[in-house]
């Protein structure tokens, strides 16, 4: 069976190949690509960046180091007294020592058991080009980690659609329906609901289109397509003779393909970010003859409304023609 | 009485019960539950994740010392000149030193009276390892406070609409109308204003919808719901045809049952965040036959327009039809 | 004279007064408030922030060393090898000390001449709740400054609204204009313009409204009031018959009291913030008879667009009627 | 040959001179100023910022020293337990010591070799400034950095437009079509398409507008400009008679002289940042009488749509009128 295009909680079932200069163009937006990976691959380069630095750096004091002689037996710690030797940094036994003193410093630790001395001009430049260094890789790795907290998308896990929608009719207009939801107490503000109808076209030139994405026009009393998701919306789809569901019957809707992708954007109230939540449905989770049941209710105990989501998905029968909404409407021009 | 949707500030007096996987679908958006929830709880949460992962390895670090041996009297501190021995971290007793070290390292305090040592690679394991996830903790609590901090929410506790409504005519057109204003001098960029009348619908199927959301049109002299609030603004909805009020008269609005939830949305030019203001009027709450009182004046001694906020809520009598704008609209075809 | 609403600039010349609650809602909205004040302000609280929680913690520290005994002269740090005395923290004199000890345990620096110790539980404990709380303070300021840095209002001040307006026909039709310019190479993106006719305006009720916004449809061909500001635009408000200017002559310029506010609204490219330019034309700066002078123009030599900005403002004159718009079309029915 | 005012990788061809108080108005928003310039001079500021204050400290803390006696022979560190001096910074030796000390504080490393004493209000003074300045420095400098870094220009690497534009007829409309792509997983939402075509001009009245830039309606079967870009889609501007292109042939196209920009707007979803991505045909890129490729395959395989992005740009030829839009229609007319 010829499986969806948008699965049921908004991934997009679709694979893309052949694409020129991907990589390069995937690195010209690293933070993106930083973004959209998955977590652990996020937390792993996190690490490396921390890790690989500090060893750099590591490597660098221990040259330091050795190149100014700090390492050779009589100039090591427990022999400076002897020596009178000073060191480049204190307490430097070997590359643990130099590995310990590169966290300490980028890190801004300085427990102080290996601190920079005045000896080294070349020590305290490259003391200055760690902070430094060591700040920017901070930020930008807090950034990431940040803003792949702060994803807006994973607002949409609590938006909710109906698992199926229902054709009835709604003074005397045939229209589709289905219901959006929003789980929350926290609003979406602006928000807006789109519906696109996925099937064939054919031109009169022949051209076929496999999967062109024909416009539902969705809203409510007067098409508006702006939502105040308080409570659950029941949002409709009058099937007037501009919508692509004109001819379609309840019995062409057991052989139809097509699919009908919903989509609804706003913004999210408590973080001002922009999010979208999508869903689909396939012919087979149109319930021709169905209306929904009412799911807000008033409690005299409590003087509250009272949304029932374990009815949000309920539908009942209703008294529908199963012609076309065109036969219903030239029906209707006869008498 | 029956309790409203919108009360006065703009909360929703709306709960949902039964939702199924709530708990999951919240622990999938954790970052909007942290920024949702009470002060209280964000704190007592920010403070556990210090605390907590303090302890965590502050108990890893007595680990490591217990293991190699750091705690046997003639391997402590003050016994460590006479025995020769090389702990893994310096000046640990017990457990409040591996406490005090987790705290001084993970928070990069490092005073240096605890330090570690060369002697153990599993403790410069630890130490990446605290470092590390001492700034992802950081992190994510500071992104958690900060974005708490600058909801947008707030914003809308300095945006005003007026106590009541009222019903007049302007150019002979019976039109409902309230006041918006902002306090603060800095502006909303972008602002639209919407108006919902929550009221009972019944189609011609029989379909009895509890509470269906009738949209407004409301706007100026076009119609346009783009507001520049540089003052307070009388916003006019136009009961023409088109609107559920159309068949309204005086005697009605004090029978009727509905609610007209309005509401401010735009952006704060601030912060860039897009904030909503609502409120609601009531049946009593609309005035028929007033006007709003003007509140803006030019001061001739300092050269400003002068607003004056005392006067936000106050209407004026005037003379009104009592009838409805269907009824006037008839009465005016027969002259 | 009549002082204007909006300066050349932008600013708003209104103020308000007895604005109730006022200085609670400022606080509860606190953030705003502090992105609002001047920089002086918030450098202020900034500095006043950590000085005084130094302070605070620095009196907890000197009373945890005094009410355990460490300042007793045989106590004190020169005594304390003679005494066996472990104090609380190390190296405590007074409160010179307790103050150092509180600023490099809150901001981290940790020196470590002054350090905890595991003598007492309550030091162990003040310096936890410390640690958090230096966080916290530190991530509110440097969010507001942040924010205080990054608010786009400032990208306005390189985008450029022409000095004056002008009158003209084109294509026949008397059209009001203006320009507008962004001196930037960044982009504004989903630039829209808009512009309001502040004006008294009398009801046949005989209501009185002495500020009235008229919109003014503005756009290029299409009425299209979206911009791609690439370089100059000259925004064009057609005088229709739904215009308010169509009955204005150019003789009526010179006596009537209005105010033309113009608002260009968009993204900052750079950083994705909402920004909103102002300004404001008085009758005595719209120009009847003029149009604006090219400015843009191909350069050979390197192949690119220049744009010569010393052109931004000029106009030259042309031959227009001057009679009204009204008046206009009256006479082209005649003919 | 004449150059394109948008390139086709979306940059602008286009040069600015003469701007009255630029430089004045660039450092007014310097915030913005900072994240457009390239990156090699933000890493020069950003360590510059650091080193420079490093340095200013560096010599207010060797003035304390030397006006405070700590540098004369007798006072220095390796002769203060004979002379019993109390120095205000601990082991200053000169200048590399103040400068060493002033990273050790700024940065928060506080290795503690150098420490604050209580000797000297100044000093406590200088320490307590010198902590709120660092703050502030790297506040501001990491926050030029993240918002450099997570710029959403650069998501525009990843949108794609053909590499040419097709006219050709559907449903007996000739249209002209180009192709929109995007080449990351995650979505761009609430995506807009808008096309320009700048072309000279001139008015009845004789004005000659240059560049003058016509809004040619895009969209797809009710002019919806809004896009799902779930794949890559075929943007169709339907050559009505408000259409700019309405009376252009196939000869016309050959010698005609204009520039038609495209424009995609959206908001990135991972970071809900607001981006454009652009660029442009000339009449040479256009073909007439050719139709694009379809790109978009059921796999029955994986159960997968899958886009082959090696066919983004093919086109075939079709059977196409080549005369004007206007002279089909007056054909159509005839018969
Ligand atoms: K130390
Ligand atoms: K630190
Ligand atoms: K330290
Ligand atoms: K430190
Ligand atoms: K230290």
């Amino acid at each position: 069976i010829r499986k969806r295009v948008v699965l049921k909680n908004g991934e997009c079932n679709v694979v893309q190949s052949n694409v020129a200069k991907r990589r390069r163009r995937y690195l010209a937006d690293i933070f993106t690509t930083m973004v959209d990976i998955q977590w652990r691959w996020t937390l792993l380069i996190f690490t490396a960046s921390f890790v690989l630095s500090w060893l750099a750096f590591a490597v660098l004091w221990w040259l330091i180091a050795f190149t100014h002689g700090d390492l050779e037996p009589e100039h090591l710690p427990d022999n400076q007294g002897a020596s009178g030797w000073k060191p480049c940094v204190g307490n430097i036994h070997g590359f643990a020592s130099t590995f310990l003193f590169s966290i300490e410093t980028q890190h801004t630790i300085g427990y102080g058991y290996r601190y920079t001395t005045e000896e080294c001009p070349e020590g305290i430049f490259v003391m200055c080009i760690q902070s430094i260094i060591g700040v920017m890789i901070q930020a930008f790795m807090v950034g990431v980690v940040f803003s792949k907290l702060t994803r807006p998308k994973m607002r949409a896990q609590t938006l909710l659609f109906s698992r199926s929608a229902a054709i009835c009719q709604r003074d005397d207009q045939l229209c589709l329906m289905f219901r959006v939801g929003d789980m929350r107490k926290s609003h979406i503000i602006d928000a807006s609901i789109r519906a696109q109808m996925i099937q064939m076209r054919v031109t009169n030139e022949g051209e076929m289109i496999p999967y062109f994405q024909y416009e539902l026009k969705v809203g409510f009393d007067h098409d508006e397509s702006n939502l105040f998701l308080i409570w659950p919306m029941t949002v409709v789809h009058k099937i007037t003779p501009d919508s692509p569901l004109y001819n379609v019957s309840a019995s062409d809707l057991l052989k139809d393909k097509f699919e009908i992708v919903v989509i609804l954007e706003g913004t999210v109230e408590s973080t001002s970010m922009t999010t979208q939540a999508r869903s689909s449905y396939l012919p087979s989770e149109i319930k021709w003859g169905h209306r929904f049941e009412p799911l807000v209710s008033f409690r005299k105990d409590t003087g509250q409304y009272a949304v029932d989501y374990s009815l949000f998905n309920n539908t009942y029968e209703v008294d529908t023609p199963l012609c076309s909404s065109r036969d219903l409407d030239e029906f209707k021009k006869l008498r």
